[in-house]
């Protein structure tokens, strides 16, 4: 594993406040709409689902094209966004890269948006 | 004010196990996407963070376009898509129609995020 694949591009699990409680800076608000674009596919968040609930949750795309119905390169262009946007780690490991959740990243999203 | 206003299109207050949690089906992950896409613009969740923020919690499109430096039918539209995706209410009072927050929307896109 390269330490490019172990750090994501973009830091989502430096929290911040709900918006709802203090007012969200430009350049926050900036960093968190693009990261919620990342997620806001259904075939992502279907993807985020699968490999999540894979065995050691982690996954390839050769896990994840059947069943979602999609095709190989389809998958793995979906799965880049997902890894650009800091919320997949990438781990290239013989014939395939496995796929799992940054610790945080989608819980740091979530916190963003609790209003209670 | 009318009971269309009430009523929002997309009942996004009808909560989900969190998507890390539980497979989510084809048709949860368009629903969900739809919410995320409506508030994946930098414009649009400063809006929720100022509309929140704003005194009774509700504001007015003349409340909004100065903090945000957009003209009017910029901030009209962006309150348009947040009505639209359920994440506001509007009310018409007078001259003006005042936003607020539809209770329990966004807690229940966090919800979905969660992961702990």
């Amino acid at each position: 594993m390269s330490l490019t694949e172990l750090l994501p591009l973009t830091d989502v699990t430096a929290c911040c406040a709900p918006l709802t409680r203090e007012a969200i800076s430009a350049e926050n608000a900036e960093k968190l709409a693009k990261t919620l674009k990342a997620i806001a596919d259904p075939a992502r968040l279907r993807l985020i689902s699968m490999v999540a609930a894979h065995e050691d949750a982690e996954a390839c795309v050769c896990d994840l094209t059947e069943p979602l119905g999609l095709g190989q390169p389809t998958v793995s262009h979906h799965l880049k966004i997902l890894v650009d946007a800091g919320i997949f780690t990438r781990d290239k490991r013989g014939t395939w890269a496995y796929y799992r959740l940054v610790p945080g990243a989608l819980d740091s999203v979530a916190q963003h948006l609790v209003t209670v």
